[in-house]
């Protein structure tokens, strides 16, 4: 960049937060906020509100490929939102929308996006409880999640410790590889239906691990938690950096669907690099005390050591961590793109 | 309308409120919700979280009047937030700002309105915890207000009973006389200096009535609340149905502002449509119980009977009560200059 940075597109969105947002936030009285995925407010010694907004991306690439529909696209806005209180260890209570919409916008689509809201909602225990609805020249879907827990209990990304080891919940890539499949050129996409179907499910129908989240918890073992939403390579940097420690992760134990590891070799890409590069899981990556037990679910993907930055080793050989995903800098599906042509010719 | 509806243009925010919102909302763990200017979470039987979304309206007439400066923006955001939290006699904790921004928006531009974001939180002993800053084709701010109350104390919109008094915080028709002012001809714009920029304070900078809220709430007399964001109109009209009652307003007995007189006469408009029309005060309509005593920066304008729907007397005589604003049905600017058009010739 030869000229000095004047939009929030010459910066990126880490920057902005970084340099814009953490100076003016937070506060003693706050507890936890900026950095995590949801802010802790004390109400009194024993709970705490836990809260937390996100909004969908108007480019969303499963819209863009035409593979969503009106209901599982309020459902995915839910549990986005839904997953910032399950990262943080909380029980979601309650979700506002914010839906600003162009006039045009479909009422029959309305109504199926909000039954989808509505159906997360309800698999969570929670319920939409308000929002606000107005125009805009463009749809934006954001929405607020309201949770609690016991005081000064969250689960952070400050919290991972040298000895500590690193583990995620579930099986990676699906999504990722999903993205990849469904913007790869026809030509590629050789998987057979059930495993597009299965594709299609992973992109549009995430599930938030509130039960995990809350069951890590009460284990007190784990010292440090964020969910899947922007790629492991990216959440583990984050956690490593938030934590002030090195991670060292090996590409050999990180659990990957076996149709991530069929998408990888219909395009010819790497299954690492699927489950490391761009791509929302609403997986928990979580990091536990030596001493934790064994808890279902879990796969150990590697250590925490002093030190700084994420080590990725493959059969005992370093290797590249592949890029996450930042808003501002490309749109995603250019980075989807950037990503498949880096395939060996 | 002769074919049936079809878009949320067709058929307008508050319908879209009243028939898709409401039917999937709330329940009886999740308290007040939809409906009244935050949602109530008990989180013990002594405190409960108050939470509300608001989104700023893209085409804020403030800014297509060139006269608001971003660091007001920001705090006109966080204002309107806090707001529904005082309309509940709440205390506000926390805000978070959703920001959904094109590439090319200025970062100078957005320096300024995080710095007027976290001034009103300051003014009101809260801070930015958080939120979701991404790409957007058109900037849509958004953002969320936490708080508190003593569980079940919230001050709602339901709870007007026939005998109470109506009664408004603060003086009226400032933000709305400077809709209408600057919207006018310039031909019309007779007013002189010091009124011009009281009018352009009264559009860029409201205040949210918190400590009033507070001080309603604990009187224990204070039997229904609203702020008043849309005109005094439309916010009585919500009170009355809400709590399923008549008010009967006097308009003599209405708190003008004396500038708002003013440009009524310039513009040969009457002062009392000025503060009934559209306009954004966050000054507060509330019923008292009979028994309240007197309280400071309140004025009565009316009262609450049996029956439904608003009554607007001025001197013994009934008048029509004009129109207050909501989304969709037609643009802000379009509303504000019928209004004006409907000057006598």
């Amino acid at each position: 960049m030869t000229r000095a940075p004047r939009t929030v597109g010459d910066v990126g969105e880490k920057w902005i937060v970084e340099n814009l947002i953490v100076p003016i936030a937070g506060s003693p009285r706050a507890g936890l906020g900026v950095g995590d995925d949801a802010a802790e407010l004390p109400l009194s010694d024993s709970k705490s509100v836990l809260v937390s907004s996100d909004k969908i991306p108007e480019d969303l690439l499963a819209l863009q490929f035409g593979l969503m529909s009106a209901y599982e696209h309020g459902r995915y806005l839910a549990m986005v939102n839904i997953s910032d209180i399950a990262a943080m260890g909380g029980v979601p209570l309650g979700l506002l929308a914010t839906l600003a919409l162009p006039n045009e916008f479909e009422l029959a689509y309305l109504e199926d996006f909000l039954r989808g809201f509505a159906a997360a909602c309800e698999e969570h225990e929670c319920y939409l409880i308000g929002g606000d609805t107005g125009w805009a020249s463009v749809p934006v879907l954001s929405a607020t999640a309201v949770g609690w827990i016991e005081t000064g209990t969250s689960l952070t990304r400050a919290g991972a410790r040298p000895g500590d080891r690193v583990c995620v919940t579930g099986e990676l890539g699906g999504f990722g590889a999903a993205l990849r499949y469904f913007a790869a050129d026809p030509k590629f996409r050789t998987l057979d239906t059930d495993d597009e179907l299965e594709l299609r499910k992973h992109l549009t129908l995430p599930s938030a691990q509130v039960q995990l989240g809350r069951m890590l918890h009460q284990t007190g073992s784990c010292t440090s938690c964020q969910d899947i939403t922007d790629g492991l390579g990216q959440t583990l940097t984050e956690l490593s950096r938030a934590s002030r420690v090195r991670m060292n992760i090996e590409a050999d134990r990180i659990p990957i669907r076996s149709v991530a590891t069929r998408v990888a070799h219909a395009l010819g890409l790497d299954p690492i690099d699927i489950a490391f590069g761009i791509g929302l899981e609403l997986q928990l990556a979580v990091t536990l005390s030596p001493d934790a037990g064994l808890i279902d679910h879990l796969t150990e993907i590697g250590e925490v050591t002093d030190g700084s930055g994420l080590i990725l080793t493959e059969s005992g050989e370093v290797r590249p961590v592949p890029e996450g995903w930042q808003h501002f800098r490309r749109s995603a599906l250019q980075q989807v793109r950037a990503d498949i042509a880096r395939r060996p010719a």
